[in-house]
């Protein structure tokens, strides 16, 4: 017999049939004459009953069938008596495949912290929560994917190796294959790195936009998907080593709109997630956070209200001189905190907010330069709860504007020459903006630690699995 | 007026409507009354061609559209007289974006080698066959995330640093934030790890699958796909040291259904080739490899043949037998070299060939033992030109022998004692595959250079851009 999901099994209209499903015991429970096993697989947070009857099973085999284990069973789908499902396996054969001592085994039927499950990160895909996180990422994944598709963006892989400098080394992880026992300096006392693999320094990249820039000279529309990395010595939960970006360059695009598309495409992310996800963000809502789905619908039901840095000072040093109290100050030329962007969202605007036209110190040398010579052209989107989620500008297209601002915030010219030809050669207008994929499944989930939204997460002092 | 793609404007039934495109030159050439520009903006191989009556236009600015300049053009879409086209636009107004100098601008019309293209990697995308090898890449990650997903497959994103060291550490890329100038030693002299960022040593994976097969022991199905490393010093057209890698792993799959996945697998990706990319197929057929679409079909239209390692091996004997002349031996117990793979599939069986039960020595500790106990449940797919595309097997799921394996192969146990452990809780059998996603470009592009199907190639000596 053919082995049908469970996902399939439970949606099954037709009772009386024979079905085979294969997966793990979430749990077993019974009286003197039945037995009730709860079977999970993954394709579905939600179990199938299996139900045994004690007096066709021997005894040796039924002990074996505890929390963890996993088994096939075959038998008659029937409609059921109990409730929370439709139907049920009336159990004619099970095979055991493999045991889970219950002494050994971690995830028994307890509830156990999100902490511990992050110790056992290689078991955690195994229980209710982190089977709906990855289907939900997975779900995410598809939603990017098939946004950029339709609309004609071709994906592009960025290098993760990369040798040039661009965003500062201090929070770079070095790339080597010297032998760390036995370094070759050169006369000054300095590591010759042409002894190493790429014959210079090289680094785990920070960003793929530079190179998909390039990309966007020639394709004109182009998006990365890929992982990005931050030695940054931070232990907090909103920070990795180790995560996915998703960027997309458009050339031709003024800022307008790649506010238009950043607004489009996370709304698109979002419905995907309403739409495909029902069970398991029902799940994540009952269990983590009762305004999930509510907030998820803020964001689609909304238009994302469009307003200037300067501006947004103006509401929040307002705010203060009305009495409202932040942790921190608010003045032209710093950064906005996720208190001050959260106000903006929750409190003022109630709606998602992108802010425009930043001061240019506080912002990236590629940004557009505006005519008053002290902002650029950038957008944060920023959304309730979690602050900013997208951030991204027009970039500057004239060549001798771009140098000098480079030069003017010390980033190598010898490690930018390919980039700074784009714009010798044919530049044109264009824009494009970055998305951190698991500060998306922070919102689509509702999960609080970034740690929780990866399978195998890395931060400092810890790349275990 | 809003701007459209090309490939829409050349698709375009209705004539006499205004229409605006952008994009770069790709040529101009005419006479003393008439221009033709063919402009291209990455959406599509072909160009579109605009038509400019010199007496509309000043001198000035005519005098910047060279080859590689950025303009956006308004005007009429027209019915073209010229061949190759159905349309073009009579131009009313033109705006040069950027310029390109032809002094410097290194892609003159004149035909370049596709060596000196990767020398400028960050301008070759404009190019028609970059253009059409990166549509092509991008179509082809599509077809892998369509048909996973359509299959209830869950897309996993396995680490990329890792503290496991299971394929041997002289292949691998370490990575560190350590001051190289001042390493801490231990007493013993040894470098100590503790103060690296992960606390430990950390290097780039070469494969995603085991963290991959823990993910298919919750979730039933799941593919990875994400960039692997090897540090092989390794200069030749089919090694990269960054590359792209799927690993698909399932729970409850025998070696027969991973087969039939396999088969399945690629024969949607290139049938998606074949559908999806037309234009850019028959570019690249007409420019590099007049067989090219010939051997797409003769995949899709033929069923794998199935055979054991050992029956291959008394093929080629015969061959051999027979006078045909390999370079590299034939015996049982080695590995087989493309020579023979090819031989299998062009000369004796004329169809793909998948290998079945290799000797258990030149294959990794995690593959299932055959009772014979000299042979293991590994399958390679081997394709016409290329040889191996695709190399899995059933996973060993008994945790005794999984453990007996890894010690004979001299895996260090405590590396991967959270893979142990999806053998002690819960196994089940399982299978997966890998595919090199450059080698599926290689194939379906029918390019003979790895580095031409990969937008930034990283090999020894080379991580420029």
């Amino acid at each position: 017999m053919k082995r049908i999901k469970i996902v399939e099994a439970l949606q099954q209209k037709e009772t009386g049939v024979k079905v085979l499903v294969k997966g793990w015991v979430r749990t077993r429970r019974g009286n003197k004459n039945v037995n009730f096993i709860a079977l999970n697989d993954g394709s579905t947070i939600n179990n199938i009953q299996i139900v045994v009857d004690l007096a066709n099973f021997d005894e040796e085999t039924l002990k074996l069938i505890t929390t963890g284990a996993c088994i096939a069973a075959a038998g008659t789908l029937v409609a059921s008596q109990g409730q929370g499902q439709n139907v049920e396996i009336q159990a004619e054969n099970i095979e055991v495949y493999g045991t889970a001592d219950p002494e050994t085994y971690p995830l028994q039927k307890k509830g156990h912290t999100l902490e511990f499950l992050r110790e056992i990160a290689h078991l955690r895909p195994r229980t209710n929560t982190f089977g709906a996180i990855y289907r939900m990422r997975h779900n995410m994944a598809m939603a990017i994917h098939d946004f950029f598709h339709k609309k004609g963006f071709v994906y592009v892989h960025t290098p993760i190796i990369t040798a040039s400098d661009c965003e500062g080394a201090g929070q770079m992880f070095q790339v080597t294959t010297m032998n760390l026992y036995d370094l070759k300096k050169d006369e000054n006392g300095s590591i010759d790195y042409s002894h190493d693999f790429f014959g210079k320094q090289a680094s785990l990249t920070v960003s793929g936009q530079l190179e998909g820039e390039l990309a966007a000279m020639a394709l004109g529309e182009i998006y990365t998907f890929g992982p990005t990395f931050r030695a940054e010595n931070s232990n907090t939960p909103r920070h990795l080593s180790e995560f996915w970006m998703i960027e997309p360059e458009m050339a031709f695009y003024e800022i307008e709109e790649n506010m238009d598309l950043a607004e489009e495409f996370i709304k698109y992310c979002i419905r995907w997630a309403l739409e495909n996800c029902q069970d398991d963000l029902k799940f994540l809502s009952d269990m983590y956070d009762k305004e999930l789905i509510d907030r998820l619908n803020f964001v689609l039901d909304n238009d994302f209200k469009r307003l200037t840095y300067t501006e947004g000072i103006k509401i929040l040093q307002a705010a203060i001189a009305k009495g409202h109290k932040f942790e921190f100050p608010v003045d032209w030329g710093t950064d906005l905190q996720s208190e001050h962007e959260r106000y903006l969202v929750e409190q003022h605007f109630k709606r998602p907010v992108i802010l425009t036209d930043y001061p240019k110190d506080i912002k990236s040398f590629y940004m557009k330069q505006n005519a008053d010579e002290k902002t650029v052209r950038a957008m944060d989107v920023l959304f309730p709860k979690i602050g900013e989620i997208i951030g991204g500008s027009q970039r500057e297209e004239d060549y001798d504007k771009l140098k000098k601002r480079a030069e003017e915030m010390h980033v190598p010219l010898k490690d930018i020459w390919w980039y700074l030809d784009t714009r010798r050669f044919g530049t044109a207008p264009h824009s494009g903006f970055g998305l951190g994929f698991e500060r998306l499944l922070l919102f689509v989930t509702g999960m609080a630690n970034i740690r929780d939204v990866i399978p195998f997460p890395r931060t400092p002092n810890n790349a275990e699995f």
